[in-house]
């Protein structure tokens, strides 16, 4: 694998995701594939289970791990070709990536959306500048419009929690959420969805809310949200901001919220989120408190999903 | 040793001290103790010994060490339950906890207390919340009322510097201070004092200043400072805020500063602190760069202390 | 070699460089060198090539390193002695120092300069403060007026691109910029350059910006920048503030901003610059695209040139 930013990298979904737990079986298994070599963890945003899970999938492979948070420790880079660098970025991306390239093996990077600019956001131009000038292979901690460990990680745990012959039936819903969040974990996820295929997805969000095609492709779309939990296996929560009138909130409906009378008719479904989540707003405390919910097993899975995407790196 | 909160959590205390002395002679005798595990360090509040002593320790037992700012690099936790979190909060200890668990085989958290809410700081209300959800041992890297690690180090550094067979004279004196302090460092060097039980610990402080009694315990209390230092073997200077009148400084007279003066009638003590301290202000130059004091010795052990309770979890 | 501030704590420049050509040819020939020794990291100011190229350095060498950024994860520290500490200052130089040299076999520090007290900034008062408590060596990551892992880089550079027999004609030539810098890195840049004695030196900047002849020695300084370019095989260019008036911005004519046009009577000379750089204000966008640019070469060489110095440290 050359980098990891999309599906389009992942030669082989099904197989990333038995690599991934062959090392949740054995985590040391690998644990000289990575000697010498560091891969270097670049935050430009704030990061908790990325940034923590990385850290232990690289020790695991015996490989050193950088963390810099380029935002905090460091100054403000410019992402634009050709500007009169007079204002407040202090470095350029063309040399920032190209001297972080210079002193590691792998570069990972997290690049949040402005969610003011729709074409600037949609076309990668963060990542993209630094895939462009780094000169060694890339990975997302999340970008723009996707979070490529997150997805990965979340097939993982379907697998895990699936033994039917017949495929589940994948449900992403909607919730509410007091900010403008990004749409990139649900891209993400329908993304992997589509290229797993191995589920029955469907999505249900309010009208308004529909995710850029390019990502959810033919999965089909339902407005009533009782009526796409019906018979669900799994329940996929998350809230983003809207695709279409970009980076707005259109609605605040509480009665989107994930509740235990909303899951009445699904099939015992495993509940999901890619955390944080803010409870009682996006998913009620009695549903994350409950036997349903999967989400620590789900973050836990994170290692297991970087640590099979650093080492098919490594190998090349 | 299962978690490391207070002398609650340990069986001995003078055979702790003995195996951090061990380490001092021998820093790596168990350099593979910790091979193939790793403790998160989790920060809500900024520190410097601590965070350092610590990463040195468990480098020294072979385990790696991950530094989180979750203040800084990440975000603000909710402690409270069944809150609608549409503040300020992103996340839920409920999750943070457990998932950090999924991650590290040891969590070490600083906690420190608001100051403002005497009975939630005193609960441990943050710190319990990490021990309950976490799924794995807890340090304490100082938590509202207590701060083990250091007390730890003080009794390695009294032990150290004091081969006579009768008991040595002890005395903890409060100091004036710029700022409202929690009592953390006092409560817990009170607790480890009466635990240890090999020192004729006393405590001088003015009126209003008396220290919670389930950690005082039995200590004699005296409010005339010069008597209390008669004939004191070792001088621990720190400053605290009332406990009675829970945060507040009810008293600002620099006669309490320890000066050479004030120690003439001690038995030349030696002279503790557990930094940082303000020169001139709790302690004079004169003392600090005098013989009597031991403040780096005492800082150094640090690391000792911390390597002891590593090794002890690790070994179950 | 005790410390690494300054040329003078180095006993032969050429063999240094030798040194670091030697590690990039074979980054890992001492990787148990620094097997149980550990290199803290103290930043007082943001960093990005000298962290992080320092960090890999000491992984090369099997050594530890522990970043501490005590202005975000600390305190503020008190410099002046015999100061009664009731303001911002929360710890002491004296205090911080000796505790972390009881953690560290090497402290390594960046403390930039104020720019507005020109006898405290060019007396080193805080890295010699350092340097007079820690009680283990001093690592300069760039000090008030110093910054010698960048200039020994620079050597390495200029080294590495030179195969003929007579001397290069190496120029630094001062550019505009927005902010007022420090002289460091072109203090830092003479006094190697004329301690290692292999290059025909000459600085160009416009009337006021003289540096302090204690660091520039017998350089040949032209004020025009033309005729100073005329037959360079190397360009070295950099902001800096007035040393005589000190910490001001005198000048910001744009014409001395370093173009293709600029450089049309240099025999094909190869442009340096410590990084990071704001183009089109300090150099054109068509000169750093350009053939003659190595700046990132000369970024990558940071590794080495860390490599270098901490093992000649561990080699004491």
């Amino acid at each position: 694998m050359k980098q990891f930013i999309s599906t389009d990298d992942v030669p082989s979904v099904p197989r990333l995701v038995d690599i991934a737990l062959n090392y949740k079986k054995d985590p040391f298994r690998d644990n000289t594939l990575g000697q010498h070599k560091t891969v270097g963890m670049i935050f430009l945003n704030p990061s908790l289970r990325t940034r923590l899970s990385t850290q232990v999938a690289a020790k695991n492979l015996g490989m050193e791990a950088v963390v810099f948070n380029i935002d905090k420790e460091g100054w403000q880079l410019e992402m634009n070709d050709g500007v009169v660098m007079n204002g407040n970025t202090s470095e350029h991306v063309k040399e920032a990536a190209a001297v972080m390239g210079q002193y590691f093996d792998i570069l990972a990077i997290r690049t949040f959306p402005g969610l003011k600019n729709k074409e600037e956001d949609y076309t990668e131009k963060y990542i993209n500048q630094f895939i462009k000038y780094a000169g060694v292979p890339v990975v997302s901690l999340e970008s723009a419009t996707l979070h490529p460990l997150q997805s990965l990680t979340d097939v993982i745990t379907i697998k895990e929690n699936w033994q039917q012959p017949h495929k589940p039936k994948v449900v992403m819903t909607w919730a509410p959420h007091v900010r403008a969040l990004p749409q990139a974990v649900p891209n993400s996820f329908a993304q992997w969805m589509n290229a797993w295929g191995e589920a029955d997805f469907v999505i249900t969000h309010p009208e308004g809310y529909e995710l850029d095609e390019k990502f959810s492709g033919n999965a089909r779309i339902e407005y009533d949200q009782d009526k796409a939990l019906e018979g669900a296996d799994f329940v996929y929560v998350k809230n983003w901001s809207s695709y279409r009138d970009y980076g707005k909130i259109l609605n605040t409906d509480s009665s989107w919220m994930v509740t235990n009378e909303k899951l009445k008719h699904t099939n015992a479904a495993k509940i999901m989120h890619c955390l944080p989540v803010r409870r009682n707003v996006v998913i009620a405390d009695e549903v994350l408190d409950g036997p349903q919910s999967i989400v620590i097993q789900e973050a836990g899975n994170r290692v297991w999903a970087a640590q099979a995407v650093l080492s098919e790196i490594l190998k090349g």
